[in-house]
């Protein structure tokens, strides 16, 4: 692949760029700037401002106007490694960094200049990370958890492991546990039985190994309809403050209002899908707790018809009921003043397993959130249709996001001095969050994304 | 069956009893009293002392020089309906509390005076505790608990539904769910996913239906390696008060380290088998916190023959290699003086489960703790085995107990105003703990218990 | 049981009696007798005719005018105990007999005056059968073949084994065991592997234990797509032999045209569900071979209701696409001139098995034919809708079906000499099959049916 | 890969060669030819007799004093594609030629010069034995059949299907259709629901399809106590009909006495393993029919060692039962003289396939017969074990074949004329069984083997 991807990362000796005449929506909130004027040199914004703005005499000219330019969308939680369904995980067995690296440069093809894995098998993501972020493939800029600390991999009982006993598929036991192992490596399922010192322990070792982030199992991972706590209140401590000794930030994966609780309670620094609470809402007190500490909430709307697409099913089992709290929570967040992340758990799927009876049963057809590349579309009109004002939703998108990860010294905004990420779009997404897909140009670091090369390799998206 | 049982009950006017000449283990730990005497009246011991003890005129005198008398033996924790396999509770259901009867009447036949039972259908518990606590039946002493708050019935995932989805046994959801509520009523799996306070409305109503003491799961009840926290810190805060305040004692299931620890915090009255804490050992800090309470502590110890059939089977599989830590622990408990209590999880099976081959392959077929009316017997030789001086484990086994329920002021112990409760052994107990069954009489307030007669009715225990 | 029933069966003297000015359907097919006479001595009809039919004087009469009469209903297959269920079979373990008296007496007091029990537990057939045709319970008339040969039990993989491994249920492996031997007995599964002369041997065995008529599996009985041959056409052949040897009619199940065909070929008296070959309607050379032999077909059409809802399925599952060629082979056999008999599988479900997912996806909640009681209503319907002959379909669930099994010297037509088993309708089934159901009087062997005395004892269909 | 295999193949101008010196055992079971010569020139024998035959003067020459020369061995049944489970399929989906012609050079290397491939994928079979036959590349050379007509593909009930429900595994039943109809094409379950002449079509369109040979299912293939006819006499006399109208042998898999008869009676070229017969020794007349038509029998004999394996095994389960009468008929069709080939049944597992506990559960771990490369010697051990006449054993394994699959104008003994396909062996293979291992040369149609180049790809055979 090496070879072949290499075409695509010919080292091209920067220019200077400078975008003229658009109007500027700089990620901060305030006022926007008509007929601006962005100028980028080696990757960053040299300088950015209205019409008088100076602009170096050997820049290429952008013309920008009529259009808008915002910063480039980030995501708070994909997954590039998704697909991990036997026939997909065997079938590319060594070589997930492709697939990580394809579904990284979907999501840029659509206008998402950084995202945030928050669960995958960590060496092949540090090997597609690295790739992308050394500027050797283009893709999204990535930032990665590797395991979810407690959780199993993906023929656990976490995951699929509930469907099929692993003993039941022929000779696949031992491919089951070598694959797990990609994701597990030493915070697996083991450390919810250990006592907080040995926690402490094998966190500090895995934060050695080139994560950007933690992600610790607060609660468990599964369908049924008791969630329990996968860590104490001492263990969880342990968990965090290893996380900040190395210099990283530390989210949770929830499940329970108790859950949620105690992951705000041990200080964490973000609250992945922090409304799914099961069939009790958060309560009031809690609620209160998660907007006064400022913790960021990364969310997961589904829009209306996606929503009306679940409530169908909602009389037939748990799982679909539980989208009426997620709705009720996501309702409060945003009316609480909670610090909201556009996440959509998104990844790519083979036409395979999008073909597979259980997943079709589970997952709506149509503006399903999880579809890397559309779902962060879907996230910014499902929060239009419920009552997000139009500049707070976008921040939640680029900004909010910076923030939380602590990135925003180079991300999240223009400004001067920044990461030059940014999109020009046809039509103000303020207006309208059906605005958002009108993107005219995608830069990454102050380079034009040439969108329609991407992917440079389509393994899981090839047609068949 | 209550015109059938009714001929074992009939009211005789209570006579008044003497033992005497025999050597009496008062149950306090103290010395023995040779060629001692007992007076038994209404119920009750009204004198105990040495030959010079006055003896009333009217006594009928029992000799026993030669004996032993000590305490009746207590166990403190048994599942009177523990067959619960399909067959078993369809062929019985509406008549649970015969199952129970049975059972007592077992235990009682072989010098069990008391049990606590920790688990299983209340409302035909109290039906089976009433019959026979009001004389209306033979059997042993019934205290109980109904279900163990936050776990499911026999055929959720708590118990039998990790091995067989209900939904694949043709016809049985119904059924299961019927059944599955008669042992959960209001505080099955749905608290786990609730609101410490919503936790507290629901044991308040629970504890106002005739149970005796309250058991909680601290930590998930299954068969997999990972064991996770039920309920939150302050969920469990919520249980002890609302146990306390309806004048209950409160203890806890618990599988793993971290939920003991938690347990001991909440400030439980006492411990389910606290040894079973999975791959880690019980840490120091925890055990000498547990001892420094003096939170008793039920253990489950198997004797070095059941053990070793465990050990044999140690590589094949997790659950039996836990077996190795529980060991650990039990030692480390005896050693460090925790206060010990006995207890076996007994029960009663019918020969068809008994030939069920999964069962068989994970339960001794020799020196089975869990053998309703056995297990106490290889109880007091495993702790001897391990170590225990004979004196501590007479007390494990009848005033730790009365202690730890606080029924010790009428049990426990042989002393002047309380329940007659003893047995007549023909060797000394203290000696080696193969003397206890031994049994020549026994006595539960103030009746002799004439053994051959029980069980009155043979349901699971009839031969085929 | 016995008690209880015998209030039903008090030995009165038989009286003489006489049902005057009714139109007479004989049952032989010709002329209808208006102002009909028929008179019943001592369980038989000792006269018949028009109106000038003398009357003996102490006869009591019964006034017919302005209604019609016809012989009893016959069922060709039926299951008495079809409830074979974990639940039903544990519950009533033991009295299956009285399942099956039950069953009986719903069918006779819907005009069931016989039926033929084409599969269940030979020994509580033969019991209830017994009580039943000796007259100490009311009854349909039964006459039974205990096993289908070749076939295992309820729990085999013939039947639930295929949904559900019994092993994957907990302690019901011998429990399994002995519930399937109630079927099976010596003519279960283990006669495919065996040799002709062997088959021979075991058939011989069964025919000699109070069989009425013999049926065997000429190929697999399952939900698959592939269906099997059972046994060899020398198999096949000794199995004929031995039933017509032991003096008994047999008959087989079959699934496929080659298993029909070899089935003809082996020479039996009657074929169920001929109209059942998969995918394949019957060939025409195998359809004029039948019709050509004269081999009684019995049949299960359903209604143009019932047959929708299997529509309505019929892109899911090979299951529900069968009932097309179906259809076809019925309409087929109607048109050619088989010899047609009434057949509905029929047989009674408890609430709790009625309320069971799997049935509801498979059988249709109305019309369905294999409701005992309502089935043969249903198929009579249907062969109209399918374009029948009226007094063809009444000869089909009469005569026909007495001849196919060979008991037409007493049964299946109103005739001098045979048992007096008649209705008396309100409406004249011939002008429409609605009007079967205008049961006004059933006679059985001369006795007036108490119909609203039935079911005596309500097991199954006791409201819950 | 075609590239890779290329350097085996270069085409070298065939030279004259004289293996002179040896012992010949030609496989016409008459006297030994001590120092005897053989004269190979294109592919063929030209010369063959005692030392005075002359030896052309350009003739290489081959020194065989005091060795064995005798024809290539034959295995009448192989899998070249046999390691059917999930992960190899994915893993090598569209490589299944080269998995094939890996195992045919494990096959060559052992001395196996011919093999006959009796159930595999057949367009893959075909690339391979092409690749093979043509001289493109080293192997075995490979006669095939394709499916097994009338039996699924790996994942549907007749194999996989029976452990696990292709439903129940993530994302596979697209993938388990998929891989299934490269076995079934036209030729699946569904042709046992078809009539006779559907039959013949559809087999007369497979024996177009460049197989060897056909074989079709006459019983069905799984683990269950039960085995049924799978055709009917009719539907077998259309397939054997249309086989030989197509030029090829036919023969068949069973799996009963019935189903054995019904072949032997159908007129099959071969039976596969039809020492195989359930519960049931084949009968005296069955075997006597078999001897005196002369129809040859592969047969699948266990060493001493591999059968004391199977025996300490089977009080477990029905299938290790069998082997105790697979025994009795192999030892009763040696008895009577029936014509005996060796079979292996072989193939070649990958390393994670021979750890999966289930194979390991089955399979002897030492001396197993399904072992390619090994099986053979394992084979013509058992036999001697067995009591075969060691020259019989030596026509089993090369001129019985030959006849039997209707090749022995070229293949199965060194006369003039025929392909020169032999082993020169160290030690007499006729003083013992063995001394077959002991190659030290082979021929395949004239060519000197180079041993140690084979495989010349390790796919399933690479070390891990």
């Amino acid at each position: 692949m090496a070879a072949m991807l290499a075409v695509h990362t010919v080292e091209v000796r920067a220019e200077t760029v400078a975008i003229v005449g658009g109007t500027i929506i700089d990620g901060n909130g305030g006022a926007l700037v008509r007929d601006g004027v962005i100028v980028i040199e080696n990757e960053r914004i040299s300088a950015i401002g209205g019409r008088s703005t100076p602009i170096p005499r050997d820049a290429r000219r952008i013309a920008a106007a009529g259009k808008y330019i915002m910063p480039g969308l980030m995501d708070a939680n994909v997954h590039l490694v998704l697909d991990f369904v036997p026939y997909t995980l065997i079938r590319y067995e060594g070589r997930y960094d492709e697939l990580a690296i394809e579904a990284a440069q979907i999501a840029l093809r659509n206008g998402v200049t950084t995202v945030f894995d928050s669960w995958g098998p960590r060496q092949y993501l540090v090997k597609a990370r690295d790739a992308i972020n050394e500027g050797r493939v283009p893709g999204s800029r990535v930032y990665l958890a590797g395991n979810i600390v407690g959780l199993g991999g993906p023929f656990s009982e976490d995951f699929w492991g509930q469907l099929v006993d692993r003993k039941n598929i022929p000779a696949f036991e031992n491919v089951a546990d070598r694959l797990d192992a990609l994701w597990e490596e030493n915070v697996g399922p083991n450390l919810v039985m250990m006592t907080p010192e040995q926690v402490r322990k094998e966190i500090r070792d895995y934060t050695a190994r080139g994560i950007n982030f933690l992600k610790y199992a607060a609660t468990t991972h599964n369908g049924r309809a008791a969630q329990y706590i996968q860590f104490s209140p001492r263990a969880q401590q342990a968990i965090v403050e290893e996380a900040h000794r190395a210099g990283i930030t530390v989210q949770t994966h929830t499940s329970s209002v108790e859950g949620l609780r105690l992951a705000v309670e041990a200080g964490v620094d973000l609250l992945q899908h922090c409304e799914t609470t099961g069939p009790q809402p958060i309560p009031p007190e809690l609620l209160a707790l998660i907007v006064e500490r400022r913790v960021p909430c990364a969310i997961f709307p589904n829009t209306t018809k996606a929503e009306a697409w679940y409530t169908a099913r909602a009389e037939a089992a748990t799982f679909f009921e539980r989208y009426k709290i997620i709705d009720t929570n996501q309702r409060a967040l945003l009316r609480t003043g909670a610090v909201i992340l556009l996440a959509t758990d998104g990844g790519v799927f083979s036409e395979n397993t999008l073909q597979w009876s259980w997943l079709r049963n589970r997952y709506p057809p149509e503006e399903n959130l999880v579809t890397l590349g559309e779902g962060h579309f879907h996230w910014l009109r499902a929060v239009e249709q419920k009552g997000m004002k139009p500049m707070d939703a976008l921040l939640a998108a680029t900004r909010n996001i910076a923030r939380a990860y602590k990135v925003d010294r180079d991300l999240g905004t223009l400004e001067k001095g920044k990461l030059a990420d940014l999109l020009i779009l046809d039509r103000n997404p303020l207006e309208t969050a059906a605005n958002y897909p009108s993107i005219s140009l995608i830069m990454k670091a102050g380079r034009i994304i040439d969108r329609d090369a991407l992917p440079t390799q389509s393994l899981l998206t090839a047609p068949r």
